[in-house]
């Protein structure tokens, strides 16, 4: 390992001012400054709850797949379930309550896998991701106002292709399956 | 497969507006409307620019990193390089004067991995992930104002490891490692 440059800088954070809120995120000004050279300006931060993941595994080894349609992207996309940690609420319930409320599935020995930055440059959140095993559909789904989700369940390896060949875009479902590669590959596996 | 519920409804797009406007972001209301049953709301959208992050492999299949402070999370993220696609860039273009700039490293063969969306529920952009082999150090570095960049090259089995432990959080890098995957154990490897 080679570090050709020195160590950036730590900036130090100042005010903030909410430019605009909304139900899903603050977009927040942000203002830094640094020395050495002095430097100092605003920044843009989102500001999200915290969100999960969840990776559902059937007894035969099929992942717990949604399908819905999404807003930001105005199309249809491919996903594992997931949604918006509720305040105080712990990310491993909030995965179980997330799968069942979307999908009808419940499993046991649910854990935490890991947890990602969507995006560090301007995006201040973390998204935690889920394992659920031994997943079965126990439940009636139990939808949120305005969502509407067709549930599948498919062999991990597809999955893992679909992946890999642009079938699945969404970055913190593939996050996800990047982690569950490792756990399904290692010697926990 | 299993699909225990129908398919979920496209909905159709109407009027937008443009709550607030930064030089990063556009966080924007769109009205949605469905029927059977009748729906209708404003949807919150994030507008950005598409984005690239570069996969550089040096001969000896060290992976370029850079170390930076990043203001969304308020703390240093390992990254790999990349940035915003200008307006009628090229992604693999971007790719490489993103890798250029930030790191001074120059390659050959470069060539589009894939896209990813990093958020379709919420966001509207999509992040091309560049790959770039034989990369070596050639040309000084031409930061951004604002960046300072540590870079270092890495074995790519080592970064793998710290994708999965945790050490690399960066949703967008960790979807560019899990398409590297795939090429580096693919048939074309």
């Amino acid at each position: 390992m080679s570090t050709p440059h020195a160590g950036p800088a730590r900036w130090q954070k100042g005010s903030e001012r909410v430019i605009a809120s909304t139900r899903v995120v603050d977009l927040v000004g942000v203002r830094y400054s640094r020395t050495d050279p002095a430097r100092e300006g605003e920044f843009i931060v989102i500001r999200a709850s915290d969100w999960v993941n969840v990776l559902a595994l059937t007894p035969e080894r099929h992942l717990v797949l949604i399908r819905q349609f999404r807003f930001g992207i105005d199309d249809f996309s491919l996903e594992i379930p997931g949604g918006v940690i509720e305040a105080g609420e712990d990310p491993v319930a909030a995965g179980i309550r997330e799968l069942r409320e979307e999908t009808g599935f419940e499993g046991t020995g649910a854990r935490l896998l890991g947890s990602v930055h969507p995006n560090p440059a301007i995006q201040a959140n973390r998204c935690h991701i889920v394992l659920v095993e031994g997943a079965r559909r126990q439940t009636e789904t139990d939808f949120d106002d305005d969502e509407e989700i067709e549930t599948s369940t498919v062999p991990v390896g597809q999955v893992l292709e679909w992946a890999r060949s642009g079938r699945i875009t969404h970055s913190l479902v593939l996050c996800g399956l990047l982690h569950l590669e490792g756990v399904l590959s290692g010697p926990a596996a």
